[in-house]
């Protein structure tokens, strides 16, 4: 057998899976980002630190993003707009989730690129409450170079998809409760 | 009456509101993000153009974007985890919106802080069908300062949230197509 080097440590994930199996409270993770208003609709939003295997864990640095609306909506520009955190969340982890799966089955990569595009009727957010104010449907492109068929690619994606965190929280719903200090 | 300055160009929104309401095509909006697999499950993510108000858009500047996983789970922690980029869009959304509605209501915002915290089981996308990929829920905590009595500050959130593109993303199904090309 070939030796694929996709650069995803599989047998330390099997690992995990395999400990976490008898050890249910270590895989309850909680994730973090705080935010900070700077003005108009501009604001940072800085993550660092998470919870998971049972202690408090930290990123090897903290990373700090800037988030605002474009100049067509009357603002500055600083940032992305939030709702394009959740495409560059889907791409991410849908190309993570092909890394892997291709580690797993012995596909070498060549390249894994791929676009993400979120179709929104902005009439939602401006007050239509006949419009829902998220996206109306989110479509993803992958072009994929591999040792392997044009079906064990497509075969990569579904299962990518099927095990994709991302993928699940904009594909389901999920309880936020938010709430004032 | 006092004139309250939060940034936000209020009266630009409801021009946009009322000009959008006798062209729906307009408010058809298509966000985009591209990514590229670099090694493991790292992976970068590029933002700028958009298409809206009829035509093609772009940002100001491209944001680029670096997601990875990080050392507990064998990774090298280049960036931010996938699902972490949800917290930092649902935070930056509500906080966007909070400034938003508090210009409306001429509510002097002085400081606007989040905490966002999402509740994760790893076995899901660890394998263990039995659990989901996603979040189990998310909790967001505001901690604002402004010249608004504590009801008037929880209404301002509360409308936020009834506006919120990413808030709605999170708490209902959205349809997601994945395809290669």
């Amino acid at each position: 057998m070939t030796t694929v080097e996709n650069g995803v440590n599989v047998q330390a994930l099997l690992d995990a899976r395999a400990a976490l199996k008898d050890a249910p409270e270590a895989a309850q993770f909680t994730w973090r980002a705080t935010s900070k208003w700077e003005k108009g609709v501009h604001s940072t939003i800085r993550v660092q630190q998470f919870h998971g295997l049972g202690a408090e864990q930290t990123h090897k640095s903290e990373s700090v993003f800037d988030a605002d609306h474009p100049a067509v909506f009357a603002a500055e520009d600083n940032g992305i707009t939030p709702i394009e955190f959740l495409l560059v969340g889907l791409a991410s982890c849908l190309t993570a989730g092909v890394a892997s799966v291709a580690q797993n089955r012995g596909i070498q990569l060549r390249s894994v690129e791929s676009t993400v595009e979120g179709n929104h009727d902005i009439r939602g957010i401006l007050g239509d409450s006949d419009v829902r104010n998220g996206y109306n449907d989110i479509k993803v492109t992958f072009h994929i170079d591999a040792d392997a068929t044009k079906q064990e690619i497509e075969a990569l994606v579904a299962q990518s998809q099927k095990r994709s965190a991302v993928f699940d929280a904009l594909t389901n719903p999920t309880d936020v409760t938010v709430t004032v200090a």
